[in-house]
């Protein structure tokens, strides 16, 4: 007999959620995409063609899809204003949950989606921190914490996107939470990945322009952001996000150590291909996240997979998530006001705020 | 009701045989993998463990697994000298077959698989030609069919691997026919196809040498080789073979045309990380063929099965194998004869060889 | 008659005034080298055997060496607290003048070197800006100022040093002016040539660590620092600086347009080698900044011996030196006192100090 | 008294010529260029501005300047079919000399040089093999010569120009000896230097094709060439040459030994700029040969200029400069013939020929 497979559920079908349908229906070999659910009417219809012939399910209805007879676990990939909500549905249904980052674009209501999972232990409960599951992050971190660098001091990461002329971004905006909690929520994941996920903040500072799309300013968001987060213990961490890269995704890290430093993409690249043509040496770099990310949502899939089947720990903590949400805000913040942002060493606020 | 899956088994389970029983099984998501033979206990015992809990027959006898119910298609990766045997045998049954280069260490035997493939048009039968299924080959080979460099007119290739100190690959050159055939027939294989599978030879020339090895001159061999090849029309190719490269697998191709230059791996990387350190700025390269190329071998799995299932043409012919070997077997002679082989404009050798 | 050459003396032949003392000799075809002081007793034994041969005046007395027959032009090269009084009364005794930056470790004191440079235009007095003259710069900025990117808008640079655990920076960093002043004043000139001289700060933010020099803390230093500068007219430029680089130094900056992007020196290297070895393929990269910028040096001497012998423009203003100082000693005191400093759009500081 | 400099004429203003002159005149401390030779009325016109200004005395007949007061070096720069004659004439006015490389195209001719050399042993003569003065290949070699990479068994090494549409290389090729002699010779150079001077031939093979210029037939000649050199004891040189570059002018090598590789410039570029842009990253590289290696012929006028001033040995031995010559004649040959040729233990041909 064969072993048997996770039946999974993935809400929403949107640009993020039809590849991780697809992953789990075809990359995924332990699991097995019993149904989809996706309240817009292009989304059927797609699911209808593509993923209901091989047997998924596909649900209008969010409620009822977690009815889904034998449904072990969900994905969810809908709206970010709609994770907390569906993640909690799940976890009250009993399955396990792999939600889309970020949990909510506030701490506050994060930090609910955590309360719940922590009321039921015996579920696996996952923020798709998608990085966390990339090949050459993984090296690099274990590198680091191998000592290969000495004590990783300082953090350098950037998360930008392709100018895209649509305007997308700026109705984007208005749900996102901003280009902090959009973008950089990766690389604050991964310098508390890098940093230990119970450094403190001591302080925060950012500031953005906006070079292409002034109309961001109206969801108080910027096209270019650069954030500083520093920690206490003689750690720092500083950032950059963007959404006018011109040759593609080009999303950079660096840790550097009291003995060396390792980098991440640094040099992007599509595939192995160079061209000398008259201008020059030239190489393609890859033009969106996914397509940089490509295996790590892979990777993520399975992983999550076979916590669920095999009872195993997840690889990172869903606290984590609730932190990162709660620095991006900050960042955000302070883009917006102007003012730095102090912490004292149990990580309160100096301003009093929340 | 889900669409059917080819029905596939997977002959011999050694280094390549396993990778490729794993693909079918878990990363081919149109095709199952319903059966697998190997005459060798360690590789029985692997697949009882490995392949049998997922539903896949195991069999001893390579002509009982051909009688497997329902079966519709059959990967080669036995030892090379068992490919023609296995390969007919298999399309007696009217299987489809996928089958490791090279059909056979010798151009004749090649061309009497070819010659059963052509009486039973009905069957899809490739040579599992890696390269052809790479990203980066594919995105090179665009670029050149699409003119992007001109007419391609200067071919440089080369297939090293990581030095193995072993002894493995002296034994390994007793039945591989050469470090030729074995290594460069995957550039011979490239080099037609950028300059047109019907071009014709006019001239090889082969040299090597023992730097590592001495023993593989006793089988005729040698653990680095230099291999020139000239085409009727102004277009010549050149290929450099070793069994000596210290950081890993290091195979790079360029294509060199009147207007452009594309180069594949040129700068080899195992993922996207760099480490300084106090000796300098490192990275590492893939330790072995099957890393610099697992995905093209996935995608090579997933297209046969599509073009076997769909009844759609493969994306290159089974002749040119035998062209491949052909060329492969002809610097090999010249290589141990000291002698530089032509031919005349039909392809015929002027020394009257065959 | 041959055409004259430039009587050039240089004053200081520490690390740096050593260097340019020998490209005045050897490298700068249109100047002679014909006076240095010094007034250290290692650097007099030094000259004597070094230059002395050639017919050059040494000088323990910088009075006296300003009254050398002739000269017409000082290369101030001194420690950075005799850089003001030294080009003072060169430009008092009517010489040319080419000062190491910076003018001055005070914003007020550089000041009062350009007050004196204004009243003596007849002199040409250059602050020794070394990266103007590279040619990767300079390539750069041209394509910047071209459009090559649309507008430039995010400006990231870093001057890291190799680590030296020699404790020289801690006794150095008593008089450097700290990390912004001595290090990243560089990448703040780039910044202004970038932006434009006339760029008006709206704010600085600065933090700094101590990873591996805790005893930088008692001179107001650190050993890691981050730096951000907001211009008025949505520009930002963020800036690193380090002393404890591994592999060597490694300065780099990227300008990030709406339409593109430069990156200099992304991809250090020491030369054109690769190694390929057991552990990878390293490069080696320049151990120091002269070794990154032995070039740009040369075509410094040459420029400034051009502009002085022809009365040509010199290739940037003076004034820039004070604009540069006053920016770096405001991320000094923001990273210290823990607070963003904020200036009006006349460039005012807000909190009213000066 | 200031020392000393070596009184040096450079004979032959062209394109190479007049870059040797000025380097002479300004960028060689130790040597002073007193006289220059050209027969071509433009090039005495440009000389007239550029140099007679600075002292040096310009003549038209090569006789006459050897008679200059003083002289004690003389350059060769004129064309190719000159060298041999005008470098004879100078060692018997007793000069050293530095003549370009080939010394002939003729490996008779250039022994000729040779052994006037030998009779005047108190001269120092060099071919003007600049590679063997660029830092890379230096820090390569040192690291061959010094373990780094085992015993070096495979050079791969080739010189391509840039493509030029002018014709010029077609009626440059009536005079320059061929690809394999005007190209290649640097890189049997570096192989000799590589595998050590003395090394014997055992075989030499070369192909060649006409892909952009089939007027080069005319001329016995191709506009890329492949050639082979087996050497006795296990060694193997492959060379490559071309006039087809899109990009610019790429000169690589590889050093293969038994214990890891050395590529110099595997990576070239102009400098430290790397363009993003929508088409993707891009770099330059240097569009001739002099721009790749103008520190190497600086270092290659100061390092012949010691020699003659403080009678050291020259970096390498004339003679070598014949055996190259050797190399790429049989190379040129075996490329028009269609023949490998092949040398006993003691390098003589199997053939008899000469």
């Amino acid at each position: 007999m064969a072993p048997r497979k996770l039946q999974v559920a993935c809400a929403g079908l949107g640009r993020m959620g039809a590849r991780h349908a697809l992953n789990f229906l075809n990359r995924t070999p332990r699991a097995e995409l019993v149904a989809a659910f996706t309240p817009d009417p292009q989304e059927v219809e797609w699911s209808k063609k593509t993923l209901e012939p091989f047997g998924v399910s596909i649900y209008t209805d969010y409620d009822e899809m977690l009815k889904h007879p034998g449904l072990e676990a969900v994905v969810v990939a809908t709206v970010t204003a709609a994770h907390p909500e569906n993640a909690i549905k799940a976890m009250e249904a009993d399955k396990h949950v792999l939600c889309e980052k970020p949990l909510s674009t506030s701490a506050e209501i994060s930090q609910s989606v955590v309360d719940v999972a922590n009321r039921k232990p015996h579920l696996k409960v996952m923020c798709g921190f998608s990085r966390r599951f990339d090949a050459s992050y993984r090296d690099a971190m274990a590198r680091t914490k191998g000592g290969a660098i000495g004590s990783p001091s300082v953090f350098r990461s950037q998360t930008c996107d392709m100018l895209d002329t649509s305007g997308f971004f700026v109705s984007y905006a208005e749900f996102s939470g901003g280009i902090f909690v959009d973008c950089n929520i990766h690389d604050i994941d991964l310098a508390l990945w890098c940093f230990g996920q119970d450094s403190i903040v001591k302080s925060v500072v950012a500031m953005g322009i906006c070079a292409v799309e002034p109309d961001l300013r109206k969801h108080k968001d910027v096209d270019n952001g650069i954030g500083v987060i520093e920690f206490w213990g003689d750690k720092v961490a500083y950032l950059y996000s963007s959404r006018m890269m011109a040759a593609g995704q080009h999303d950079v890290t660096e840790i550097i150590g009291t003995k060396g430093k390792i980098a991440v993409n640094a040099n992007p690249h599509q595939n192995l291909v160079e061209i000398h043509e008259p201008t020059g040496v030239r190489r393609e770099i890859p033009p969106n996240y996914y397509s940089r990310f490509e295996y790590a949502f892979v990777a993520e899939a399975n992983e999550f997979t076979a916590a669920c089947l095999d009872n195993t720990e997840l690889p990172f903590k869903l606290y984590g998530a609730v932190q990162a949400v709660k620095i991006a805000c900050a960042l955000q913040e302070s883009m917006n006001s102007g003012q730095k942002i102090d912490f004292d060493e149990a990580g309160r606020r100096l301003d009093g705020k929340a």
